[in-house]
């Protein structure tokens, strides 16, 4: 963390301190919870039988404005267990967490009569604190488990300077144009359930279409860049499990068994030991590798309900996964191709600027030293064969072997983690797979775990922002859509409608009886990228008049002139469309 | 059931007496099971420590033909419990049966002083049991339950004359060859693995592959025909299937629940909750209906491990799913729509031969009589205005609506159930859903399930036998390869090669160093639809020499012509291929 996120960080603390005062000023009674610093803000957890309004929003940032006019210092004081449960005897939050911790004494932070259990550091003063907006309220359980009460978490932001804080609200407003769960439901793309649980996704039909042409793309591009499909179940007994190790190291993010017959077994977090298992199932020779196998498989992992984020963090997802079975004389080759193959994915996606990790050998590992450094040699080699900036996270590795991490920039300069190119020197031991090598002994292969997209559910989450929803022609579940002027022009529109249709493309005819002005207002919100607008004239003339939803009114065209146009647009390099 | 059958059963339970008989007399001690009549033969559960080998069964069947010979009359007699326990006391399976029927007084048969506790009926002698063959033997769980004891299950095969016997023998060496999971094994297209759990399907690399081009294939025609994909999870809270009525009628089905955060989930045996919640996501006009919402769900349900049989019967599978949601007005269309849908897919795959039946209402039921019979006559309409022949089966609808099942028939004559139509008048009022009509009012939609293929797992494993593994040429994972007959062809192989890829077929090289004729063997055992033979003749003149797998040598062609013979073969109508 630099210097700068730390100065972030102290300052927001603080801030949270003077709004969690500001609440009990006007408030009296209100039981106050936690309130940390996060990324580009801060919020404060309340415990208040009234839901917030909108109007508390402005008085309480009334009021820290002057307690922050006050510029009281905050003052820091170490305190015993027993005397911050005084302090804090009508605080049950603060309580609980102060009973759990191991030390015997703590530090509280007082200011103007408001003390705060909480290890700080914080500003010197309340005058101190920044330029500060408070943005939200939202419901969140205690300690982020449904099982807990909710509490009301107001969110907020602080920022060096009112510079600072503009430049902020105009990021914020533009994530928030972008933000994916509004236009998930502004443009019908997917919905979660609370009959189903949270975090569980509901692709619906122009979001499962897009899906649709996501997962054939991608099979497509497997199939042709020398890889498998492989398809396995969503469950398996709970000895593959502890087989596999994932009972050992992974069972925090795993749910609970279910009982078949008298067996336990659990839902996958990962697909990796079925493919082993696919391995194992004959002898493998040498000839046989590298073997590539890809899976778009289903996994389900627990997540507390309090971070579960849109598509952007859930329960179920589906990973574009694949495992790499190889020789050791093959491993440089491989990474190489994953590489690459990483970059024409992502790119195709829009995506075309990247920030690299390589995270090394951490203490704990397996493996032997050789193996690691020649594994390690070999992404650090393909990193660079490619011309691609990385940072090193020395010792980052999972004990299991080093990786390549790549996120990826979006159109508002966020980045996202999505590809990952993992070496495995554990599970082929675990599994104990072997191939029987030209010296007719068995040998043991090197496995990589690889994935792409990362999840289809997050991936479409950051595509849907990237493109603020207005995705590219050949990723639209609507592509052209006809607004006839009159009853009169419907023949017409549904005959340039199957034309289309006969070529590929995806059309739908808006026949209500509504004003051309309104259908295309509404054709613009659903952000559909070419309207064809056909009244006497373009039935007389048989042409149509084109709308793009970037570039407005394009005239009048032959259905043919209109048909080689969007040709060249799905054929070409993609962009950005927004 | 037919006279013919019932005959059939007779003879097969009386020969499954005279079995168990030969089996106590030549190995005192075996504790015997039970020994039911089946479809095409009968068999007998032992508990014999030392497994039985083939040269058992051979004196097993001499045993019963002296048996036979000596034509002893089956005596009945009836015995009160106490009677019953007294004369199996040393056979512990059967005591435990003994113990659990309601009935004070049963029957046993005994024929020249072996007795079986059984209800008949028999033949009149032991020289009436037909003509049988000892078959083979398979563990079998107790009660077809994993925790139970592992016995012996000897199957037989038993008919009323010689003639019969052979003829089935003849059919069952035929179907043998077709068995599919003996030609997943051979052509590597699936497995099973204990270590995962009984009936949960691996599809490996070229059944994979062959399961991509029917789901894009089903997609694809999905989008053309008028419905729309969605994606919904594999797990739910509890709580959605108590909505659902699932826990109520469907739980013996169901796997228990695992925790998530302190909610029980279930992982979900059927998609339907999870279409009708995304239907209530929004209120739903009249013109937005129909609705035919189409998704490739996976689902699992309980089945004892005793029942599971390869990709026939398995405990996780994908169901080609879809439902329709309309207005009363939409029912008759709608049905005659997915019935011609239904013709149209499984012609497709070369089923042209179909078994039907209506099923109409029980007397327990939900809905109203006008409801039942309006839907029952809409589904009787369809097939009269298709021509098909159906039978009715009375009273045989599930409780929540009338259907349509259609059982297609295999290449060599046996029926398989595959496509359903269930219209459903249970579900729309559990989850109340409703559409506003014109009237501006709300009003109860109708709900119709159907499924085309019924599950993707047992389809393929009929598609496998249907064919033989030799898929049609749309079908087969590898539809070309290239043999080279020395390493001085491989450059000509690779290059013909990559011009079909181009053309989008499925081609490999076989460049390994061996015989030609050994090459065409192998492709041959792999039912490759083409084999390329390229030698000095053929590189110099650019030419193949193309071998079918079905029809042998056909000549050199060139490039040119095999790929318009291809293209021919592709595009028009497929022929079950052996």
């Amino acid at each position: 963390m630099s210097d700068s996120d730390n100065n972030l960080d102290v300052i927001r603390h603080s801030a949270a301190h003077v709004m969690a005062h500001a609440v009990q000023n006007l408030f009296p009674g209100v039981k106050i919870a936690i309130g940390p610093p996060i990324e580009d803000g801060f919020y404060y957890d309340f415990d208040k039988p009234e839901p917030f309004t909108p109007d508390d929003l402005e008085r309480i940032e009334e009021e820290m404005a002057k307690i922050k006019a006050a510029d009281t210092p905050f003052v820091r004081r170490e305190v015993t267990r027993a005397e911050a449960e005084k302090t804090f005897g009508d605080q049950p939050y603060k309580l609980e967490l102060i009973r759990e911790i191991p030390e015997e004494v703590s530090t509280v932070y007082e200011e103007d009569g408001f003390v705060d259990w909480c290890r700080g550091p914080h500003v010197e003063s309340t005058g101190k604190i920044g330029a500060f907006k408070l943005l939200s309220i939202a419901g969140a359980y205690w300690r982020g488990d449904e099982r807990n009460p909710m509490l009301q978490r107001i969110y907020a932001t602080a920022w060096p300077t009112e510079e600072d804080l503009a430049a902020y609200l105009k990021r914020l407003e533009e994530a928030e144009r972008r933000d994916h769960r509004r236009l998930g439901k502004e443009l019908d793309l997917f919905s979660f359930h609370e009959e189903a649980g949270p975090g569980l996704v509901f692709w619906h039909p122009k979001g499962a279409l897009i899906r649709k042409i996501i997962e054939d793309y991608w099979r497509d591009e497997h199939l042709k860049g020398g890889y498998e499909l492989v398809q396995t179940p969503h469950i398996a007994r709970q000895d593959l499990w502890a087989m596999s190790g994932h009972l050992d190291f992974f069972s925090e993010n795993m749910y609970s068994p279910m009982e078949v017959e008298g067996s336990p077994y659990l839902i996958k977090p990962m697909n990796c030991p079925f493919h082993l298992l696919i391995y194992k199932n004959t002898v493998r020779s040498y000839r046989e590798l590298p073997i590539r196998w890809a899976e778009l498989g289903t996994v389900y992992r627990y997540e507390r309900s309090g971070v579960l984020h849109g598509l952007i963090r859930v329960r179920g997802f589906t990973q574009d996964d694949a495992h790499i079975i190889c020789r050791p004389d093959q491993l440089d080759s491989e990474i190489v191709r994953v590489l690459d193959f990483v970059i024409k994915i992502l790119s195709r996606f829009g995506f075309n600027e990247y920030a690299v990790y390589l995270s090394t050998r951490p203490e704990k590992y397996v493996g032997t030293y050789e193996g690691w450094e020649k594994a390690t040699d070999a992404l650090r080699a393909a990193l660079e064969a490619k011309g691609l900036a990385y940072e090193v996270d020395e010792g980052g590795g999972a004990f299991y072997g080093p990786k390549i991490d790549v996120k990826i920039k979006d159109a508002i300069g966020r980045e996202h983690q999505c590809s990952t190119i993992q070496v495995d020197f554990n599970e082929p031991e675990r599994f104990d797979i072997t191939y029987i090598a030209e010296d007719g002994k068995a040998h043991r292969p090197i496995m990589i775990h690889r994935a792409l997209l990362g999840s289809l559910e997050r991936f479409f989450g950051i595509l849907i922002e990237h493109y603020a929803g207005a995705f590219p022609l050949w990723l639209a579940p609507v592509q052209v859509v006809l607004l006839p002027i009159a009853d009169r022009h419907h023949e017409y529109a549904e005959s340039v409608a199957g034309e289309l249709r006969s070529k590929g493309l995806r059309v739908t005819v808006d026949t209500r009886n509504e004003k051309t002005g309104f259908k295309i207002r509404e054709a613009q919100v659903q952000k559909i990228p070419y309207m064809l607008i056909v009244g006497d004239r373009e039935v007389e003339q048989k042409t149509v008049s084109v709308r793009s939803r970037n570039r407005g009114d394009l005239g009048a065209q032959s259905l043919g002139e209109f048909i080689a146009y969007l040709g060249a647009e799905l054929g070409g390099d993609l962009k950005t469309a927004d």
